[in-house]
């Protein structure tokens, strides 16, 4: 396959996505942080199913990192991620380094407040801030038609909806389904970190998280449904967890049993640290 | 003259810019507040110098104001200020609703560091967060190839250069010279605000201002110089300077004698505040 063009300036990417317009065609972006994998590789392929032209931009954004976290062993991997982008078939990579997204002088933040409330906040309180802006700069560098966000990120891709539609960035965002190995594993760049052992107990997460919604859908008191969770995690091998929630899968808001929701979790398993969601259907 | 045509909704803006491109048509904004004088019209001049078509926006942005400030008596005068964008051969008008900016459950805040901290940020908290924020909204609502304003509002006008600058808005910020009475004083919406005694007394504070730069541009020294100023602005009948103070042109950090400068100034009169600024001449 033809591996897509890479382009490292907003200026040479403006360039081809304004060709791109010239041509009357549509643009759809999927922003990663590289280390690509099924999951990836899924959005692209709805990305492309939606529009003319693919662009995925990987960058490792340090202001999503808190100085305690893993930005400097984060997996990069630039030439296996052009493999896969031009397996996938896609036109265009964006791959900005930190001085050309982050110039001298660099001070802009945007909040968005409502689906950024607790859960990844509490436990990581400048994360949010630093994907919408990174997310904020992307969009408004780009310009595309629609961008693709995994739903494995769940509270993520409510954060960046939110963003476009606080800010009128005229960006259509599309969720696309978590893609799991056959035990159920959602696919992560961080699964890289799981020795054979970790990834045995990773494995039962998901599980948990499903027999955890079939109690709720049939109707098991919420709180005592999520703390028995928490232990089966715990049960499972993980060294903590740092939230299980239950909330209503638009607002985030508390769940309502007559509502359509989502069960978030973020867990500890050694030094790795995963999450997960899954759907609570309205009953 | 011919009236501009006046849309309500981010929607029916958007139909209105979409078909200029069509076209292949510049487009450049003027963001307002309304109740418009001389100066704003002498912006939608540059504007259509520049562009092919000029919307302004006329909205009194509620996120600007503190709790103790002027919004509810701000200046109101839309047929008026439509007949002044007539004369002017403004093609556009956008006058949302504060509902149509602000919708249920929006909580989005845009900061910029650099030039927002202090002089006004000082005296008004939240007041470039609000601009910031807005004007942010109204870019990405219009996606203009230009914006002009006035250097009446410097510091506003540093903090949405940087705005754009930071987030990679694609529009080009066009500070224009403001615009003066015959003696000197800034037009400004809340010079309505003055009685003919006022009026007077405020006449003084450019007068002030540009004697203050004439002595720094001689070497005078600069805290000294600005006291000074400051005493001149209370003996003219001011009630109050919230600041007078010598900063960079570009950056807003203090002023240093081999770079151009300005002076920027806040006072008060009765309970009007007006602000100016001059040019300090590199020496």
């Amino acid at each position: 396959m033809k591996r897509p063009q890479v382009v490292e300036t907003v200026s040479d990417l403006r360039a081809v996505v304004r060709e791109w317009r010239r041509q009357g065609l549509s643009v759809a972006m999927v922003p990663t942080m590289g280390a690509l994998h099924d999951g990836h590789v899924s959005l692209t392929r709805i990305a492309l199913e939606r529009a003319d032209r693919c662009v995925v931009s990987i960058f490792v954004n340090p202001t999503q990192f808190a100085p305690t976290e893993d930005l400097d062993k984060y997996p990069r991997q630039l030439a296996a991620d052009l493999d896969r982008l031009a397996d996938a078939g896609v036109q265009l990579a964006f791959t900005p380094t930190a001085a050309e997204m982050y110039p001298q002088g660099f001070d802009a933040k945007v909040t968005i407040g409502g689906p950024s409330a607790g859960m990844e906040t509490d436990f990581r309180p400048t994360f949010f801030e630093g994907v919408a802006t990174v997310v904020a700069k992307l969009f408004l560098q780009t310009l595309p038609d629609c961008a693709v966000f995994g739903e494995k990120d769940y509270q993520q891709l409510c954060v960046v909806k939110k963003l476009c539609r606080d800010l009128d960035i005229p960006v259509e965002i599309i969720g696309a389904p978590t893609i799991r190995d056959t035990e159920g594993l959602a696919m992560s760049s961080r699964n890289a970190y799981l020795s054979p052992v970790e990834l045995t107990q990773a494995r039962q997460l998901n599980k948990i998280l499903r027999k955890t919604a079939q109690a709720l859908q049939l109707g098991a008191e919420p709180q005592e449904t999520l703390d028995e969770a928490r232990r089966q995690i715990i049960n499972a091998g993980f060294d903590g967890v740092d939230y299980v929630e239950a909330r209503e899968s638009n607002t985030l808001a508390p769940w309502r049993r007559d509502r359509d929701g989502r069960i978030l979790v973020a867990a500890r398993l050694g030094a790795t640290r995963l999450i997960d969601n899954v759907e609570i259907a309205a009953v």
